[in-house]
């Protein structure tokens, strides 16, 4: 297994800490100019709410949990990769508090972006 | 998120079960024909080892893995499922004894077979 101590795998916490951001952005045009570089763009997005195809509609989802969910913000967790895909964890909540939230998603990644997610609840 | 305690869940946990029996059944032809009901024709794996496209080539490295460790054996850990897709713990090691190794996949679901499985350890 590939580990994120490595040189190799900076370029994987580096894109996994980008769609952490977009989850956290909260100017439309900012987080959606960030969804550029993080998704391809067909990306496919599941979680145990909703599925999203396609960039707009993955932006509209989260667009939409930050109206349902205005004081809190995502933080990435432990990271592992190998081949074209990656696990991590997650947590949410207010800044600085106990998480309201946690999970793990895998994604596939394609050329440097995201072309699927698959989101989890713990 | 869907809980694996509904009787909408109990074709998932079955599926996820047959799909660890592949991994235990040491006789070929047992496990092909498990095999068969278990992937899609085209089924893609990949875990931090190796990653194999289609049914003989995922049987072929499934035999391997059992040559490789002739007493061990995968027991399936906690299972959730959403929309097309799941994600389970695992744990292999002796029958009975103490895990040797832990890990956790996330999968793909067609029509009732897995046609993706991305697997990680621990």
């Amino acid at each position: 297994m590939t580990s994120v101590t490595g040189s190799t795998d900076d370029s994987l916490t580096e894109l996994l800490a980008a769609y952490i951001s977009v989850w956290n952005e909260r100017d439309p045009h900012a987080r959606q100019t960030l969804g550029t570089e993080v998704f391809t763009p067909d990306a496919y997005y599941v979680d145990p709410n909703a599925s999203a195809q396609g960039r707009p509609a993955i932006d509209a989802y989260v667009a939409g949990w930050q109206e349902q969910f205005p004081g809190c913000v995502f933080v990435l967790g432990e990271v592992s990769g190998h081949h074209e895909v990656a696990r991590f964890g997650w947590s949410f909540g207010p800044p600085g508090g106990p998480p309201a939230g946690t999970g793990g998603d895998v994604v596939v990644i394609e050329r440097g972006r995201l072309s699927r997610i698959y989101g989890f609840f713990d």
